[in-house]
C-alpha cells in the first residue's frame, strides 16, 4: 500500500518509487493541505538542472525531446562536477483558458523511455483554476529535485503566453522552429527572442533552412545580449545535430556556470514568488467578487454612476 | 488648439470632434489622471453594441470587417429602437508579453473607410503593463459610446488568451475561420468554442469548406448552448455572405434583447471589474516585489528554508 501522507511518500520517492513520485506530482497539480506539504517538503532540496523546449505544436518537439534524453543519458554528466544517472520529464499540455482541462488527447510519446528505469514521464494537467499549471510545472520540478532527479526536461506545446512563460522557467529554453517557421514578427511577438537560449532549427532536411536561420540572426542582431541565443540545425527524426544540441546546451550551462548562475537562480525564485503572490491575490479577487458589496458596486457600473476603478477601490478599501 | 483637460475633451467628442476622440482614447490606452477622469465621464454612458471579431492572421478579417462596415452603414438599424449612423472600429493586435509595444506593423486596412465621416477607425496599442489593452479596450468603447457612437466593432488579431478574452467581451463575438482551419483541437483548446456567437467560414470558395463546417458542428454538438452557435460562410474579397453574416449579427442581437440582454450586459460588467480588480493587485504584487521584505524571502527561498507558499503568505501578512 502507497501510504497518502507527503512526508512518507517524499521518503519513498527519494529512495526511488515512482509510485511515490507520481502521487506527489499530482498533488502539487491540485490545492490544499497535500499541495502546501508537499513543496514545504520538495523547496529543502535543490532544484534538478532544467532543460525546457517549447515550439508550435507539430515542430517535433517530442521526437526532439526523444534524442536529447538517449544524448543526456549517454554522457551522464555535464561536468565532473555535475552528473546526473536519471532524467524527469514533464509534458505540458497548457488547456483551454475557459473549459480548465487539459486535452492530452492520444500523445503517445517517447515511448521507449517509458519503461526505462532512467527515466520519469509525467504530463502535467490543470487541476484547477487558470494559470494553476504555471505554479504547478515548478513545484513539480522540486519535487524531482527532492526525489534526487539532477536533471530534468519540460516539453510544452505551443507558443503562447503561458508555454513561454512555463518555458523560460528553465535553466536552459530550447525553442524549436521549423524551416519557413513563421516570419519574423511571429517570434518576436511571442517573446520567444527574449527567452530563447537556444533556437533549434529542426526538420533542417527541408527548405528554407538558411532563410529561417538569416531571419532569426537578423532578430537577434537587433538585441543586446548577455547571452547571444545559439542557432541549431536538427534533423530529429534521424537524430542528425543531436549532438550539436548537446553540446549547446552544456555550452549555455557552463555560461551560466561561470558567474551567472546564482543571478539566474534568483531571477528565477522572484519569478516563481511573484506568480504564487498573484495567485493569492487573485483568489482575492475571486473572494470578493462573491461578496454582496461587489454585486452593489456592479449595479452602480450597470446604473452609470460609477466607473469599474473606482468600483475596485471601493471595494479593496472595505475588504 | 484642442485642449487636454478629459471633460472638455469629452464635449467635444460628443459634438463630433474626432481629434478630441483620439486623444481621450490615447488616454485610455494609458494610465494616470486623465485615464481616471475619462473612464468616469466615459462610464456614465451606456456602451454602444459591440461586435467582436477574432481570428489568426490572415483569416481575412480585415477585409470581412470591411463588408461588415459596408452592410451595416447599408441597413442603418438593428431595429425600429436601434439605430446607427456611424461606427467606431478598434483593431487590435496583441503586443508581446516580453517587450511590452504593439507591432503594428505596415497595417494598412479599410482605406475605403478611413476618410469616411461615417467611420472612426482606430489602431489600439498598450502603453503600460501587460493586460493594459485588455482593460483600454473596453475603457475605449465606453469612450465611444460617450462620442454618440451605438455601434462597435473590436477587430482582434490571433487566438491567444488575450485576444479570445478582449473579443469575447463583445456583445455579438464572432470567430474568423478557414476552410480546413486547425484541426477540431485547435478551437477547443483555444477556448474559441466557449466565446463564438458566431463562426465565419471565411474564404469559402476553397476547398474543405464542408469538412470545417462538419468539424465545427460536431465540437458543437458536444456543448450544450443557450445559444448555440451559427456557422456563417463568407468570401469577404469578393463580398459573398456579407448579407447572411449581418442578418447573423441581427439575429444574435435579436436573441440577446429577447430577455437576455440585461444578464449578458451584467456578466460583461463584472467581467470587466474582475480585470480592473486584478491589475490594481498586480501592481500591489509589483510594489511588494520592491521591498526588503521580498528580498528576504526570496533568500530563504533560496536557501531552502521556505516555499513560495508560505513566503507569499509571509509578505502579504506583512503588507
Amino acid at each position: 500500500m502507497i501510504p497518502r501522507e507527503p512526508e512518507e511518500l517524499m521518503q519513498l520517492a527519494s529512495s526511488g518509487s515512482r509510485t511515490a513520485l507520481a502521487r506527489l506530482i499530482t498533488y502539487v497539480e491540485s490545492s490544499g493541505p497535500n499541495h502546501a506539504q508537499t513543496a514545504a517538503l520538495a523547496y529543502q532540496v535543490p532544484s534538478p538542472y532544467v532543460v525546457g523546449l517549447t515550439g508550435a505544436p507539430g515542430a517535433g518537439k517530442s521526437t526532439l525531446t526523444d534524442r536529447v534524453i538517449t544524448t543526456a543519458l549517454a554522457r551522464g554528466s555535464f561536468n565532473e562536477n555535475y552528473a546526473f544517472d536519471q532524467i524527469g520529464v514533464l509534458c505540458i499540455d497548457p488547456s483551454s483558458p475557459f473549459s480548465g482541462g487539459a486535452i492530452l488527447g492520444d500523445r503517445i510519446r517517447m515511448q521507449d523511455h517509458a519503461t526505462n528505469e532512467h527515466v520519469f514521464i509525467r504530463s502535467m494537467a490543470t487541476r484547477g483554476h487558470l494559470g494553476g499549471l504555471s505554479l504547478a510545472v515548478p513545484d513539480a520540478l522540486r519535487v524531482l529535485g527532492a526525489a534526487n532527479f539532477t536533471l530534468a526536461l519540460v516539453e510544452t506545446v505551443g507558443v503562447g503566453q503561458m508555454e513561454v512563460d512555463i518555458a523560460s522557467s528553465a535553466d536552459t529554453t530550447i525553442v524549436v522552429t521549423n524551416p519557413g517557421w513563421g516570419d519574423s514578427m511571429q517570434a518576436s511577438k511571442a517573446g520567444l527572442l527574449e527567452v530563447a537560449d537556444i533556437f533549434v532549427i529542426n526538420k533542417a532536411d527541408r527548405p528554407g533552412v538558411r532563410e529561417t536561420k538569416r531571419d532569426l540572426e537578423q532578430m537577434l542582431d537587433l538585441g543586446v545580449h548577455q547571452w547571444r541565443p545559439l542557432i541549431v540545425e536538427t534533423v530529429a527524426s534521424t537524430g542528425t545535430g543531436t549532438d550539436e544540441l548537446w553540446n549547446a546546451i552544456v555550452e549555455h550551462r557552463n555560461y551560466l556556470d561561470d558567474g551567472h548562475f546564482e543571478e539566474h537562480r534568483r531571477t528565477r525564485m522572484r519569478r516563481e514568488l511573484d506568480k504564487v503572490l498573484s495567485a493569492v491575490l487573485h483568489s482575492k479577487v475571486r473572494d470578493l467578487a462573491r461578496g454582496q458589496a461587489y454585486e452593489t458596486q456592479v449595479d452602480a457600473l450597470l446604473a452609470g454612476v460609477t466607473d469599474p476603478y473606482r468600483a475596485a477601490e471601493a471595494l479593496l478599501s472595505e475588504s
